[in-house]
């Protein structure tokens, strides 16, 4: 396997974007992507396209050829992958795999997704009934009431407080007010997050993410051909992927998904967390970073709560988390996400992320969650890259 | 690269399986394959799965992970792939790649669709409306309308005939009635082809593909393994995925997308199409049989009429096409059809195809096409096996 390097990201900024095609959109991403790497668009060998649901929201069939298309990359093997909320990192995973096999020199992936046009009824009835709706959605087994769950259980087993969960939030949404991709860029403080609407207790409104319209695009390169296209290559030092292994019994306080995927991605990288200058996590619901923080080792199981109230997790601390500001600031655009973090922790590796910079980044950890089947994730994916 | 080896094959019958979940008739296929192939479920390294339109057809996120959790396989990077009407064959290919490229030893690939449970004016609305609606869908651009403009083309540039077309129906309903997993099992006579309810002008209701309900599922092995499970393991000679290059002036005889597949094909296998002993071909509508002829070098341009009128892809011709009775007689059955057609070709090459068994077959081709962009198809894959 051959090192593969990122040389070009790009994306919309998250919110509504309901007055345009999907095609536009993603469009624009990969777009963005191509001159961000210098590439020229017949230079592309290989495609991944991520998309959760676009039939579905109403349109989209054929997404990445359609995209693509209009860019004149033709011909190539073009492919829509789908991991639910990992989306996303699986088409990237997918294009670094072809690159890193010595398949090609030089593949795209791109994530798209527009959840604004279907109304939020139908949108709950999609989640909650097309898994298992006898045993998981019909009983309000869906991701708020998953995440509540989980939250109730930490506290429980660990004292950690609806302030601890509630801070979780107000970083990110600090972080958010800092970039212009992000759909909310207003903070909040920890009154406000407390006594917003409830959702799923102890998930006021503000401590579960938005949807969104968006897309996002990254191009990829072997060390080959790396320099030819950009001067600041950022290396992909670890790649993984893993799916749930679901026991009925587990003490459901994290995800063991997300502990095998670090340990997997972490021994691929030759490093540790401690190593980790920077995360982007998947934080659907503010619970869901504190459970992170303990599964992905940047602390001790049950001592997320503190690892946020400390400051850990915050600009100047141990390992900054978000500092995109996070699915709570940018949305969750299902399609995506993933690709979203990714381009945040390669800015951050770059010293492109401006006011919102993790001074002195030379590591980067992206995860990404998608789907339950009970108590573990159905899928998890952790890239680290490093400059 | 390394050489891959298909050592178990699974399907359930195509048909009307409305009153199963999805899951359990992808489980199905799957658990055969599995045991076919002799590996335990914890052997398989990774997995991909084929499903077009789970969520639009009512049920089934994650049905990678959903199915194969069933069997106990769980922990390992599972991913949903689609293309279209190439699904199948695009989760077929991407397993193969993971074998061929060293990166596992064993995997698992399947196809999964239930479309009986969609009433078809919805599954007209789907499929007219959602890839280019202002420029395709709303103008009767859809499959039936693109395959009878091919056909009228053809007759006209090249003096084929309604005959010539309707004979490919009779062909190969003959062979699905051979066929005891076929959808349609009776076969028909050329004037009752002929004189059947006309559906888009040349293309009467027998040259039409029906859809329906079923998986299909192949395990893949490398070389170092392959001898462990299987006395009779079928090779992977060739593997080609391509996307369409569009033009708006193209003469619509045939799919360049296909011409260009088939030449990587042939250049991979080291062979040509004189060497094919059988293949199985996207008869979606009986007028893509013909121009396949073509495309894939068994006739000249223009000759793919006379080809089956002379009894040529018959069995007994030169090269006999769609033995398992094609989708014309299978149903097409979009998520399962690639894996499906992949199932054919390897029971031709172990010699286990009974009574449409294609005498002393060592090499099959599988051919699996998906979507439209005006004049070209959206992707082509091409598998070419030897035993």
């Amino acid at each position: 396997m051959r090192e593969v390097a990122v040389i070009g990201i790009g994306g919309t900024k998250f919110g509504k974007h309901s007055d345009r095609s999907i095609r536009d959109i993603g469009l624009e991403a990969c777009l963005k992507a191509i001159r961000d790497a210098g590439v020229k668009p017949k230079e592309i060998e290989w495609a991944y396209a991520g998309n959760l649901a676009q039939w579905e929201w109403g349109q989209g069939l054929f997404i990445g050829q359609v995209v693509l298309r209009e860019l004149g990359i033709t011909k190539i093997p073009i492919t829509r992958v789908e991991n639910g909320c990992a989306t996303a990192s699986t088409a990237f995973r997918e294009a670094w795999h072809k690159v890193a096999s010595g398949a090609c020199d030089v593949a795209l992936a791109f994530g798209v997704e527009q959840m604004t046009v279907v109304d939020s009824t139908k949108m709950l009835s999609i989640f909650g009934g097309r898994q298992y709706p006898e045993r998981e959605g019909d009983m309000g087994y869906t991701g708020p009431g998953l995440f509540a769950l989980m939250a109730s259980r930490h506290m429980a087993e660990f004292g950690t407080t609806r302030e601890q969960i509630a801070m979780v939030a107000v970083k990110n949404r600090k972080f958010g007010s800092l970039n212009p991709d992000a759909q909310l860029q207003s903070t909040v403080t920890l009154e406000e997050v407390l006594n917003a609407r409830m959702i799923s207790d102890p998930h006021t409104l503000y401590q579960c993410c938005p949807r969104g319209d968006g897309a996002a695009a990254v191009v990829l390169a072997s060390p080959e051909v790396a320099g030819r296209y950009s001067a600041n290559p950022i290396w992909v030092a670890a790649s993984v992927q893993v799916s749930g292994d679901y026991p009925d019994d587990r003490s459901f306080v994290g995800l063991d998904c997300d502990v095998r995927a670090a340990e997997k991605a972490y021994e691929m990288a030759g490093m540790g967390p401690d190593d980790v200058d920077l995360a982007e996590v998947h934080d659907c619901f503010a619970m869901a970073e504190i459970a992170h923080y303990e599964d992905l080792g940047f602390c001790k199981k049950g001592e997320g709560g503190r690892f946020v109230e400390q400051g850990l997790s915050d600009m100047g601390g141990q390992t900054p988390v978000n500092p995109s500001g996070g699915l709570l600031s940018k949305g969750h655009v299902i399609g995506a996400t993933g690709i979203s973090q990714i381009i945040e922790v390669v800015k951050q590796l770059r010293g492109d992320a401006g006011p919102r910079q993790v001074e002195g980044a030379r590591t980067g950890l992206q995860h990404n969650g998608g789907g339950f089947i009970h108590t573990d994730a159905a899928c998890s994916i952790i890239h680290i890259f490093k400059r």
